[in-house]
């Protein structure tokens, strides 16, 4: 058999999976209310289409072929890629898979209602059914030496088991969380009650739309659009779309979801040509992802260089309420850390902090016999030890998250695991380009040109791990994170 | 074997089939501009799925074996209508098909470069062509004693074969072609300058809103967008999406598209429940949904009693261009007749005879071996006998719509169909009920539930000539139209 065999099966999956992403983006920001419950089946036909199309027998028998021969890389990554899908799928059985669908479904609905309610026991059958059911599932696709919960991380980040991820936490736990008690102990006080004043929508959205094309984002390959939740999406390397979310009662909410979802959008716009039509075609991991969204948001974004040559637009766009604060009160607002019960609200510092209460808990739900009654009670005690704050209910505590009644464990991670990665890579570029002096020339083309080169245009093609070798010549590293971490914030802070 | 047998088939069709919708509705209003090469192969792939799903072999034998079996109505007209489309497809083969829509693709383009050119003969080799495969596809489908123009007409218009045609545009020919005369000859001067003054876009697009809510568009099952071309598209009847056009010098064209596309978007929300989900869930033809939209456009929309209670807030939005324009002068203005050159453009009185003049020409290329370097000529002529104007150039001519470079040929017919079979319904309306008193007082939702339950719930279900007798007891009679537009005209004109 021959590559060639495969392709016209490639182009039927690469159209199903974007008809998919299609609905899925059309749900989030146009669709009618009312349209939900029919449009819901039409995803339920093409999502089964797209399960037949990559587990066919006729697809199989070529993959298996091919993954004896002497393929070329690209085609090699790509035999892979379907293969690691296809003997996922297979050994889930159909039944099981959509009952747990349906359960996950009907978990959505009750996590909403007992996160306004403050009522954790409601939702705490439907907690453990799913995880019960998430367990069984990964006792399926459990190989050699890994534990139950390895086998869901690796679904978002291959490469990082539970005894790298173990080493990472420790890490942070070690350095971060006394780094973080001595902000809280400092007499600096940084005031941002500036950034809370009434800012026009309209206003808003223009700067915002001018800061995306400012650091690279092409409006003839994307679109961006308002939703909820701010999110990237990508149906090839023409057609990235983002969205934001503006606040009229808040300016920076709106500015860092903008610059972080185009760093999503920049890994997509630069996949190469040549296999964006592929499953190899997108980003390799979530962590990958999430450290270039995070890359610009934080360590670009928050810069005092990214603001000095474009601080003064957003004070000519909102003179009433800027004109009294300077750039150097500005830019220590944006950086501010502060300890809080919310991780999405969370700031650079303490961000991975929420993390790592959630791998705690996850790690215990799926390696011992937890009780889940328990677990509310275990969330604040390492809320206290981690960020020093009392959590006041269940709402702003063990409810917080949507992935849970998602079914989405092992995911959380990885949005630790960016930060780590964008520090490490910006801890190399410094090394071969200036590249503070070309973020304060807004030169941005040579930076997207720079990170096309050594990391966008590969796709899945290389695994997480090897890509960050091959871009920094070192292994994963989190000490370039706690280092940035704490030269950042002890400046600060003049701690 | 059942009709159960049938539904998951059902249900796919209907998937793929609102994929595509969705990838349209997208491309025409948002997609990046640089998606479209990438995305299309997506389409292909879908359109060849849909394809592969209406003509199935296992689907025919249940459709073959249903046919003869006593059903109920709705089965009895989803297997009829899913037949007939098979019957349909089975009959072109697949690489004439294929290589057809390739030629279409291309004469898009030479069409759009022509008509910018004036250039009729670069484009004249691409008519000839897809007119003579176009017959060649009628050649395969004819039955009985049809020709081939027929076998096009029944595409959009079952039921309004040349012979019911030919009497139709005799009728106009007879009638309206005077009448225009004569209000060309009249002394009265209607100024409708003011409606090209400069409107303020953020302006008309909340009336246009609010105006579609007025009349009866629901936005919890439907979109509001922009395209170049307004349009009404529908994935079932909770989301039916339209879009309209707004111009900074003109205020009349966005409203009258509007009005013009919530007609049809209400057709489509209003089919009822248990057939929106199948073949027979949408408008049962192109006439018969131009019927609703042109109804709710011209004969409601620019009436004196719609606009009694609420011209007062058109002039609140507009004061310094409106309130010097009487109530009287405004309603004047929107009934202007005045024959031009342009279909799109063209008014109540003069739409059909634009209309006359493509269904000559496409009866000439259909049945006649007509020289095509005459179709100029022939084009100008009728222009001349039909509106009394000189066609200056190609551009504005024969060269100015889209529709013979993508072989929509027997699609004109129904523009002006839709109009006539609009007056019938509204003639028998006016015996049943004071809609205009209706009309004045704003009371849209005893209009909307009149016509869901006398004409749209019924979709697919009996064909348009039947469900025009259902509705009003009587065959279709194009008289009613006549004697609207003299009536109308001969009031306005004071003839």
């Amino acid at each position: 058999m021959h590559f060639k065999d495969l392709e016209s099966y490639l182009l039927k999956r690469q159209a199903l999976n974007s008809a998919l992403t299609l609905f899925s983006w059309d749900q989030e920001t146009e669709a009618p209310k009312k349209a939900v419950d029919q449009s819901s089946r039409f995803v339920g036909v093409l999502s089964n289409e797209y399960f037949q199309t990559v587990t066919d027998p006729k697809v199989k028998a070529i993959l298996l072929d091919l993954e004896k021969q002497d393929l070329s890389l690209n085609e090699k990554a790509i035999v892979k890629e379907w293969l690691k899908e296809l003997r996922k799928l297979e050994k889930i059985p159909v039944n099981e898979y959509q009952k747990h669908e349906e359960l996950l479904m009907k978990a959505h609905h009750v996590w909403l209602e007992a996160k306004a309610k403050q009522d954790y026991q409601m939702f705490k059958p439907y907690l453990e059914k799913i995880v019960q059911q998430q367990k069984k599932f990964a006792s399926y696709r459990i190989e050699n030496e890994a534990c139950l919960y390895d086998v869901l991380l690796d679904d978002y980040e291959p490469g990082f088991d539970t005894k790298r991820l173990d080493e990472f936490f420790a890490l942070l736990k070690q350095e971060i969380v006394p780094l973080l008690k001595k902000v809280q102990e400092s007499n600096k006080v940084i005031d941002k009650s500036f950034i809370f004043q009434d800012y026009d929508l309209t206003l808003q959205r223009e700067f915002n739309h001018w800061l995306a094309g400012y650091i690279g984002f092409d409006f003839d390959c994307g679109v961006i659009k308002e939703s909820e939740h701010p999110f990237t999406t990508n149906f090839h390397n023409k057609d990235v779309r983002l969205t934001t979310h503006f606040y009229k009662d808040n300016l920076e909410s709106a500015i860092f979801s903008t610059i972080h979802e185009v760093g999503h959008a920049l890994y997509e716009l630069n996949i190469a040509d040549d296999i964006t039509l592929t499953p190899i075609g997108t980003g390799v991991s979530m962590g990958m992802h999430e450290s270039q969204s995070r890359f610009y948001e934080n360590i670009i974004g928050r810069s005092s260089n990214f603001w000095k040559p474009i601080y003064s637009k957003l004070q000519e766009t909102f003179p009433k309420q800027l004109q009294s604060i300077s750039f150097e009160q500005f830019v220590e607002a944006i950086n501010r850390a502060e300890a809080s019960l919310i991780r999405t609200e969370a700031d650079e510092l303490t961000y991975a902090l929420h993390v790592m209460v959630r791998y705690e808990l996850e790690k215990k739900m799926f390696s011992e016999d937890i009780d889940f009654d328990q677990l509310p009670e275990l969330w604040n005690h390492y809320y206290k030890e981690y960020l020093g704050v009392d959590v006041k209910n269940d709402s702003v505590g063990v409810l917080q998250d949507s992935h849970w009644a998602g079914g989405l464990f092992g995911y959380f991670p990885s949005y630790a695991l960016g930060s780590a990665i964008a520090s490490q890579l910006y801890a190399y570029m410094k090394k071969t380009m200036d590249i503070d002096e070309m973020i304060l020339r807004g030169d941005f083309k040579t930076l997207k040109d720079y990170l096309r080169e050594h990391l966008h245009q590969f796709g899945c093609i290389y695994p997480t791990l090897t890509l960050i070798e091959k871009f920094t010549g070192e292994t994963f590293d989190p000490h370039y994170y706690v280092d940035y971490l704490k030269s950042k914030f002890t400046r600060l802070y003049d701690l």
